[in-house]
């Protein structure tokens, strides 16, 4: 079967997926759980495929324990579906229902997308995840996993499918695709009419490739160039701790922090203590010359403002006043997670409303930007785009709307 | 300047509308308003430059028509706008809030977008409800208006300008451009971090033009291929008076019947009484082979069920079941406005869960699906895809939404 002819296949799926009932997916789901747990040893016999030409390929010991599928792995795959069994579904949400004057009853109703796309890379247990949401939320998708994880991905979507094959449903509602290099991508993106969303999870290449070339509306998942601000009212011992646990506690994620601001009243009380913190934990600090003035650091150029490090690298600016800071956040951050830390009521609602970002925060880290610590349940990936939504992406972020109209036998005038 | 240095400017000037009061833009809107009506003579003088430019490259009467701005229609433009003052503002509403186990406070409130592209075509007075939609939700604005309206688009431009910059924002709040051939429009669609959202309004070839190249996120008004399906349990009388509305009340509009379906077992009861009136109102009828044994119509071919006429044409089949009309309006519809007349509630309920569009009615014209019908207030147009909104597309679909959280100090464990 051509790749078209299998997201027509796909795309009848869909529709036989859209109107069935929470119990029946849910039921779907704990089979899939159940399946996984039963099927540890062909997981791990195929991983280890995985593993072998990983190593043979020379990946770096980063990659090659992304791909590792272990028994802890499967367990929290396993309660990662059972997670989304919990979580409330939002196929069938009335968002807003009422009557008009002539007596049209319309209802504005929460309904699956359709076919999703996911092109994700390396980790396996995304094949696992990204099924689960998109059965969830009544949608059907087509995985396009790393080629790193061929093998692996190539079970889990056989495990998968035999769920779903044994709940009477096509087997092409969860189709995971092969692809070497990215023509199956590309074929992706073209597939106007086929699929309905396109979400990138990745590198700035694939991300770039994938905006260049898709003619499917996209959620984006980005770069995460994310501030804290400390404010001269700010609690010091708060703003240490905060401004230490964002960049420190997971340098490697979307949601930490590359660039610290703080103001010029408090730089000299805050940046011995926090240098001091961040050498220990081996965080190499670049400043502006204000910073160099108060302590030793490499000197951070225009470049370094722009810079998503993911690793254990810190810029700082210190700055004037308030409106110094949003305009740096606005001018040089990506949009994601944006901190200050304060005690002053009216700078700290100045910074909420001004700061155009996903998630805005007043004394708290930005490391809670983040599906289950929103309370969201499980999440695809965070958006970095305002269109559709915008941050922690979930079930909920995979439907659409319909209007429902009642009428009794109403023409228009 | 630049149109890049100009994209800059408006990017500026939309972090400054973000969070206006209410208060204000609505001033502002009532002062646009006054303008118009103010600069009538100076709108008229414009608007008949284009008017002999138009008659001059041999313009259609409907388009003609189009171009035209008389006083009349400068009052409607006015009272748009009234209307868009007198609508509620969506920025600032809390979507939800609740507070973590750990403590934190977590809002999703309504923010602008930022800045919205609009592309259209022919009518002038687009430009005037654009502006003003955009301004109501806190977004700055860049009309692409038709190069036929280019004098009238400046005008208006100006106008609006002179209450923006009167309020003491920034002229580039809303740019109005003048482009000749595509220019524009190319470096729109690629100019990412300074555009937040690209609305094209227009014929195919311009969404085609737009959906290619854009590296922004758009949304589309695309095409309108509506059905009306009478079931076997319809009310004879509702079904006619609906059937017969939906295509000829207003045949040139998106939301206007383009094929109706009907039940082999009510057809020639339905049949013969619709033709008399249809032929009255001037409508060519083509029908499947079994429509042709019932009444004399020219067969339809395969490309019947695939056309938007927007016009006085109608394609007829018969239906087995309402089965075969839920599939024929899944496969050929586009997801816009789709109809079913019957009094059978389990066949409603069927067809409401089963067909996959953006507004489903009940014995009722698919010409509803309107913003003001809605009770929305003004539209920019109507989504006729899943993503970020579907169907008519106001104000409240010019916001996005932002996560505001309170903390006292956390930090991720």
């Amino acid at each position: 079967m051509s790749f078209l002819e299998q997201l027509k296949k796909v795309k009848e799926a869909s529709l036989k997926l859209m109107h069935l009932k929470s119990e029946v997916k849910n039921d779907l789901l704990k089979q899939i759980a159940e399946n996984l747990d039963k099927n540890r040893n062909r997981i791990k016999n195929e991983n280890a495929k995985d593993l072998a030409e990983g190593e043979k390929a020379g990946l770096s010991k980063a990659l090659m324990d992304r791909l590792l599928l272990n028994d802890k792995r499967i367990d929290a795959m396993i309660n990662g579906v059972m997670d989304i069994v919990n979580q409330d579904d939002p196929v069938g949400v009335v968002e807003k229902g009422y009557k008009r004057p002539n007596g049209l009853k319309i209802y504005k109703v929460r309904v699956p997308i359709g076919v999703i796309g996911i092109i994700y890379e390396s980790r396996p247990n995304v094949t696992v995840d990204a099924a689960a949401l998109c059965l969830k939320s009544g949608n059907a998708a087509v995985l396009r996993g790393g080629k790193e994880a061929v093998n692996s991905n190539r079970i889990l979507g056989e495990i998968i499918q035999e769920a779903i094959v044994n709940n009477g449903l096509m087997k092409e509602t969860v189709l995971v695709i092969e692809d070497s290099e990215r023509k199956l991508i590309y074929d992706m993106l073209k597939a106007k009419g086929y699929i309905d969303l396109i979400v990138p999870r990745g590198g700035e290449g694939l991300i770039q490739f994938v905006t260049e070339n898709s003619l499917i509306p996209i959620v984006k998942h980005d770069k995460g160039l994310c501030h804290v601000y400390i404010d001269k009212d700010a609690d010091i011992d708060k703003a240490v701790k905060i401004a230490f646990n964002a960049k420190v506690q997971r340098p490697g994620v979307c949601n930490a922090m590359e660039t610290l601001l703080i103001h010029k009243d408090v730089a000299e009380v805050v940046l011995p203590k926090l240098k001091d913190e961040y050498e220990k934990a081996g965080v190499e600090l670049r400043g502006c010359e204000l910073t160099k003035s108060v302590i030793d650091v490499i000197p951070a150029t225009e470049d370094d403002w722009k810079t998503e490090y993911l690793d254990l690298i810190l810029s700082i600016k210190v700055v004037g006043c308030i409106d110094e800071a949003i305009e740096h956040i606005n001018r040089y951050g990506s949009s994601h997670s944006e901190a200050i830390v304060t005690e002053n009521y009216t700078v700290a609602q100045k910074f909420l409303d001004e700061v155009d970002a996903a998630a805005v925060y007043v004394n708290a880290s930005t490391r809670f930007t983040d599906g289950a610590e929103f309370g969201l349940g499980a999440e695809i990936g965070i958006s970095t785009q305002k269109l559709h939504c915008r941050g922690p992406m979930g079930a909920y972020d995979l439907t659409t709307t319909k209007y429902i109209i009642y009428g009794d036998g109403h023409i228009r005038k």
